[in-house]
């Protein structure tokens, strides 16, 4: 039934190279966009990607690699984006070729910094993409144990269940267990919304809070995302799912997430500004604080740790002083 | 209005000193009973517990150490109990004094494995404790980072607010928030259950599952127990609080706790007996999964992470296959 389906990653990073593997496990041929042309001829040479797990070896005959956004759309029914959200919308004015019945699919945890949207809602408001054309492929996923096989679940999320399916039957396999839902708005926004948390556990643990309050705030979170969530789009899911609790674990309680590693470095008295220019590439929970703190503006949850954040990277408050207020909040 | 109640800890374990510093902050004497002798003298003369917590400094005025657990219990009003589950019925048969009219809170996580029963019902049942007089001080929250000074919140639960509140008051401080609730049932439980899945945790890690796979586990974990207390106990709560979700997390993500070890050494091959050699004490867990299981033969809630750390520890399996096919029930 799928065989004749056409897939196209687009993206260079590491979760693009892992949705590559997966997609490899099960497809003969897939295309893959990155703008890095050297990388490109490092993938076509030695196999694997040179810059992002490159423990990842491919079989390079099934790789139609491009640097021309164009090829890759053009190539493909189902097109899974996986770049930084922050360059979406400059990679996107590349399209000559229409995505009118492309099916897209957002690997993409963050907004889109120009629209203020979700993955999802930007290719919905800016290309008139019908929401069931849409879905979203969610974690917890760190891509770095996609690349060692290590068993992990993943989410897919559409409005048309048969399309989730193919998805989620194309990136099944060994290590990799598939379910899918129809939470669109919940799944991103929860995958979106958990990098902010991220952000806020790291700042803690750079201020000297311990394991406890890292406990309790990751329960407040939970609680925080799914009042936020509600707002957004009312419907009946369970928070505790792995799509949003678990999403929000394996970013909160990883030492590798960029986000909270962000975080931790303005916790320890960065400016935000140094901590941006420390890092090589700016957290997705940067421009996620601001979206979301804006878009609650208009909701009006309760969200004590989002606005503490959003104060820290944009109301130029002092990270201690905030989070000694936050604490009271808390429970 | 606190001022005449006496309180007395019962322990000298390292939440045992955890909560006599607490309480030394708010009261200008306690009762504190061990058993071990050699460590009272050792308080008396150097101001701090030798085995536990020994940075912690206690004003040795404030305290009446007692190896007699009669004389804790009559001295006092509030009688705090935090001693090691495995311990507390024999140690309760040392009792002349009687219980009658003393409000009993349990700092025990765990099961009595004698009567198979939470802290709470044990007292109610064996000691005819009215409820109202029964409670119970729950984390999340490492004896450690008390010792440290690290924020840490305690929920109080108690059917008697007043006496919560009473509780609540005399743990409070600087480095300490407390909540006050009236599940006692669900987070006793809860204290007892979240062990479980910190075996369950250490083993997935010394099979060499990820931090993905992990958190899918703490995300099934925390809706088998909301499942399960339910079953237990009928009542509006939010199995996201601090006091369910926080200390699951708390224990599941610790490289330090006890239960975690002991799953971690099973998963990596030692086995059950070979495990808790190595330890110098059982770890609560393994009494608790016995006595969950057992329980949920009645219930029939679906818990198939109890169930399978249970044919684990009792059953005589191999973790690797048990693991295997629990990773098909989660989600």
């Amino acid at each position: 039934m799928t065989e004749n389906i056409k897939f196209a990653v687009i993206g260079g990073g590491s979760w693009a190279t892992a949705i590559a593997k997966m997609l490899c496990v099960n497809l003969s041929e897939i295309s893959w966009y990155m703008r890095n042309e050297a990388a490109i001829e490092h993938i076509k040479t030695y196999k694997h990607n040179p810059n992002y797990l490159s423990s990842v070896e491919f079989d390079v005959k099934k790789l139609k690699l491009t640097s021309d956004l164009n090829e890759a759309v053009a190539y493909a029914d189902y097109i899974i984006f996986a770049i930084p959200s922050a360059f979406l919308d400059t990679e996107l004015e590349k399209l000559t070729v229409s995505l009118k019945d492309k099916i897209i699919f957002s690997a993409i945890k963050g907004i889109v910094p120009e629209t203020s949207l979700i993955v999802g809602e930007h290719f919905h408001v800016k290309y008139e993409i019908p929401y069931y054309n849409i879905g979203v492929i969610t974690g917890p996923c760190h891509a770095e144990e996609v690349a060692m096989e290590r068993l992990s679940y993943l989410t897919i999320a559409c409005g048309d269940d048969k399309k989730a399916k193919i998805v989620a039957k194309n990136l099944s396999g060994n290590y990799i267990k598939t379910k899918i839902t129809d939470d669109i708005i919940g799944t991103e926004y929860a995958a979106m919304l958990k990098n902010i948390y991220a952000i806020a556990a790291g700042m803690a643990h750079g201020l000297g809070y311990g394991d406890n309050f890292q406990s309790v705030l990751m329960s407040n979170g939970i609680r925080e995302m799914k009042k936020f969530i509600k707002k957004v789009h009312k419907m009946k899911r369970n928070i505790n799912d792995s799509a949003y609790l678990g999403d929000l674990l394996v970013t909160g309680y990883s030492v590798f997430s960029r986000n909270r590693m962000f975080g931790n470095m303005i916790g320890k008295g960065y400016t935000v500004k140094s901590a941006m220019m420390e890092m090589s590439m700016v957290a997705e929970g940067y421009y996620a604080a601001k979206s979301a703190y804006k878009l609650n503006q208009g909701y009006g949850a309760k969200t004590p740790i989002i606005d503490a954040v959003y104060e820290i990277l944009y109301g130029g408050k002092d990270a201690k002083t905030v989070f000694k207020a936050l604490t009271d909040k808390l429970d």
